[in-house]
């Protein structure tokens, strides 16, 4: 399958998401000019696409108007889309993915603008399976250089046929069944794409939860030392299951509720490791769950669940650890309750 | 398709899940007695299944070693049971399926045990899908009896073809992959399905939380007056953004990490009403989403993001008014604060 | 009681804080000139203070070094301020009392430095009990004017003897035993002030919270309808107590754990009306509990207990409305669950 | 100061709490016959009350009709309770103090009603301190026997004069101001002082959040590394503070809104240790938080803070670790995020 509309980009940053992104772009017909700081990066796709030496020499290269997609580590998209802006004409267009904070893209939206530059914040989700799968795209900008880069963001999502239509759905045109979005003006792409993302801490963090609690299922069966510091359970014989956990997060993935693509990637983990031994425990948060809270708060919406999933993340890390000794001490106070060892 | 292995069960409850899983059975070619206490429930399967005039009846025209099938409302349950159990023999199996808590299973077990009948508990998940689509089927009970019951169990389950392969699963067997699987002994089946519930919970809310910091994102766009007493939004201008939730729902179906049947669901339920107009918003819970955070609290598991889901549908319900009220009194005592109207 | 170092201070803002701090200065002998925009304001401490007709007039009857005291709502504070900046002079110093976003008095302390006025942020807490007793002062601010103001903040605030002394603590000198501390540079008083106002809902909460529980400890006396849609209670022969909650209150205030102001608060409140039906339970929150959420998540710290309180008090005003409604939807789609009335 | 109406009573149980019990008791006039497993503690009291060697020899040493006051752990109270009420005789009382679960209370009370002995439930709060201070009471059980013992609760309460009269209350009578309630039949005093825990769980989370939030105000001082998988500090500049948490805990005691035993505790704890370097903190929970959480579910009563302030203990004590486990593996799985060290 080619697109109809064959369309040339300049990729800069060529990371996981950056190739990935240009090797569907080319096996779709469209033609890719593409930089690196890394040269191997560049080299390992140069048979496929044109490689750039500079940022220099990637704008000689594209047709006019241009397209730059931007596919940088947050930190480096400030000083490339600086550089950038210097040697981009008026009329071209980048195109910021990443993660970026929607009021970042705000602000860089306005700056080229002042050189009569479009500036499109694109959120991309789909991870190391978006090669294959296509990736969801949620964009925000204005309508001209949205509309126009269209053959673009129509090869890299997913496409209609990825799922059933939506049977309520009566709408005719809209470009959502195809996987992308124009979601508003500079900034709604990455804010679509921040809350995005905590709804993945929340449906993550109810996935570990549930299972965790299966896992644990057979508490009754180990011994606990009951004393008058810990509560001892009431119960045990209803906590004597030994359950295949794995198996449960491979049965939920048909005909469930619950089944989800998380769930699908659970249930691979799982396969490959039944008690995910080789895991510690320490979960980062990159910014999106955060900003996500932080937008709630602002709103005045209520998001408990989202904000306990960050929550856990922060606890996973150990940054608890100065409240959780001012809880001991307090207990030590009143109580003159020792601390206790695992 | 029909299956390899028929079988004759007696479906005890024809409401919603009780009659389309007798119509998924006989469409499979199993052989299907029914019996309700509504009798215009059994004429409209009457057709198709061989109607039963009374528990009596039904066991009658069973088959030896008998299945009994229960589906039926929470209370119905013990009743139902009880009477059955007098009127089964050795050999016999009940099959508990409904949403009952695990612990009642581990005790209906023990009871017909006494007259050598076996009890199965199934939870079933699928909703009003299912007969199309198949069921999640989560089983508790002895080897035996589930060993027997396992041409029923597939064809009530999906299938493996619903969904891709798990590529890093190489274990053989087992029947995860068909969508049904044996969890353990007895209340196995629904404290898995109890545990699915509480995820599902989860990944609602999750959900929920995400979709309505989207749908509020033009809170800056509406006037708010400040006071001394509501916190003004400080940086209106970065909440401006009037976003089409339900196209969000749809972009999200395809390719992104949180896809899952819930965010088809919600696309769908937004496709037809953009703002959801014709709900309160007063959402029940049955049940199994208190028993997930009982079962955590038992087992020392932290399960904040199902405990905040549970929390938030008593909120949604009112339930948190006296707490409310006591709020606002402290803060009338201390600051002389009075309550402000919407 | 007079203080021995008598100070003159100029006080903007005749609320009920500001005219409580008045009165409480004037009664240990300092002098305060006293300005509101509303003149009955100003008429009512006229016989005690010397009254200034404008900001102009207050400057003008102030004795160099000055000292100004803003006790304004939020909104009015930054006007008055730049107004205010114009009309010093070198070596005056500007108090901002009220409640104050820190990052604002970071951002104020510049720009009356830049003419050499010091800007002093000063978190209050004691609300309208505070004349009688003292107010808990947290102070931001070069050690310069807060050392010199140290006679205002000593007559303000409730003096060692409100308290025991804290027995383990051998440092000695410090003004923390008598109610004000110099927290650190500018905008480091209205930190600790957010916080602790942060710390104030979580403590409410959990009050409120309890206080709750102990009302409906009666709920196995309340016939509920059991239906598949919601959970009915298990063992209602555990929920038969008609307890006083005005009384459970007023005993917690001696010798128990929990013992607080906030507990002498809602006992009170509890005593004149026992089931607070005067009160709707729309909670307020005016931007410190939002702020220390804020904080918690830039600092990375874990802090579910504020942001469940802060939650609360969005879902009390019925701000999750749009998600509740998500959550009765997917409900719909799935189980064809309809909303349940009250 | 002696009682007017001196009791003898029996102590069984004579740990921290037992023997201050006792000691208050006795300086107040009331006599003691004190029993213990452990003669060593029955010697330490010997001198002041009458040693009891067995559970025989304390029964027979007490006039009739009898009191025996059980401050026993947990595990030890059934089967003392099963032997005292072999050697009881009608019309004698036991007094269950301790951190009983209510609903034990509740089938203890029916266990010596057979044998028409009384069972009264005494929940005590106070701890270490309760020796000097007086202990809260909260008791649970019938009028005749609550009423006959009211000398002792009278004693061990820390009397009216412990704290302010409550201003709004008018009604005349009632034991609340002196620091003990009959809160309602059997079980009630565990049920309020269950609760009581519950909010102690909650408020002491607040303030150690607060705590937290203070402590890490100099986040931005600190170098962070930003990479794709941390959120960096976006505004260091407002994290710069380095405040001395041990004096803002110290300054909060006079004033504040957030005065409370609690804070009084940690101010104490911070000045001994300002960073409270000797604890791990490991945070135990000793069932009455719990029990709180799971009454709120019964109840349908929304108690997310009480809940988190659970969690939270879970969480310090690494009982989150397998649900951490899925999310890193969840986030390997789509991302190809590698775990990072601290």
């Amino acid at each position: 399958m080619t697109t109809d509309s064959p369309m040339q980009l300049g990729m800069i940053g060529l990371g996981r998401m950056g190739s990935n992104l240009v090797r569907r772009l080319m096996r779709d017909g469209h033609r890719c000019v593409v930089h690196d700081l890394d040269r191997s990066a560049v080299r390992e796709l140069a048979g496929e696409g044109t490689a750039a030496s500079s940022l220099q020499d990637l704008v000689a290269k594209l047709e006019k108007p241009r397209t730059a997609w931007l596919m940088l580590p947050a930190g480096a998209v400030q000083p490339t889309l600086d550089q950038l802006t210097g040697l981009l004409e008026p009329g071209d267009t980048v195109v910021g993915g990443g993660n970026s904070y929607y009021r970042d893209d705000m602000a860089r939206a306005g700056q080229p603008a002042r050189h009569r530059i479009h500036y499109v914040d694109c959120g991309t989700s789909g991870g190391v399976w978006g090669r294959e799968r296509g990736y969801c795209l949620m964009i925000g900008g204005e309508d001209e250089p949205v509309a126009r880069l269209d053959p673009l963001f129509r090869t890299i999502a997913p496409g209609a046929a990825s799922a059933e239509p939506t049977p309520g759905r009566t709408r005719t045109g809209g470009t959502a069944p195809e996987g992308y979005l124009h979601c508003g003006p500079s900034g709604a792409g990455h804010f679509v794409k921040m809350v995005h993302n905590g709804v993945e801490y929340g449906m993550m963090a109810a996935i570990a939860e549930g299972l965790s609690v299966i896992e644990h299922a057979d508490t009754g069966l180990r011994r606990r030392r009951a004393d008058a510091e810990t509560a001892p359970l009431r119960e045990p014989e209803a906590y004597q299951y030994e359950i295949d956990v794995a198996e449960v997060a491979e049965v939920w993935r048909r005909g469930s509720v619950v089944g989800s693509w998380l769930v699908d990637l659970i249930a691979d983990a799982l396969a490959r490791s039944p008690h995910l031994d080789s895991f510690t425990g320490r979960v980062s948060d990159s910014g999106e769950g955060r900003w996500t809270v932080l937008a709630a708060v602002d709103e005045s919406v209520p998001a408990p669940v989202i904000s306990a999933a960050l929550t856990e993340r922060y606890e996973s890390r150990g940054l608890g650890e100065f409240g959780d000794k001012v809880l001991s001490a307090m207990r030590g106070e009143f109580g003159g309750h020792a601390e206790k060892a695992a």
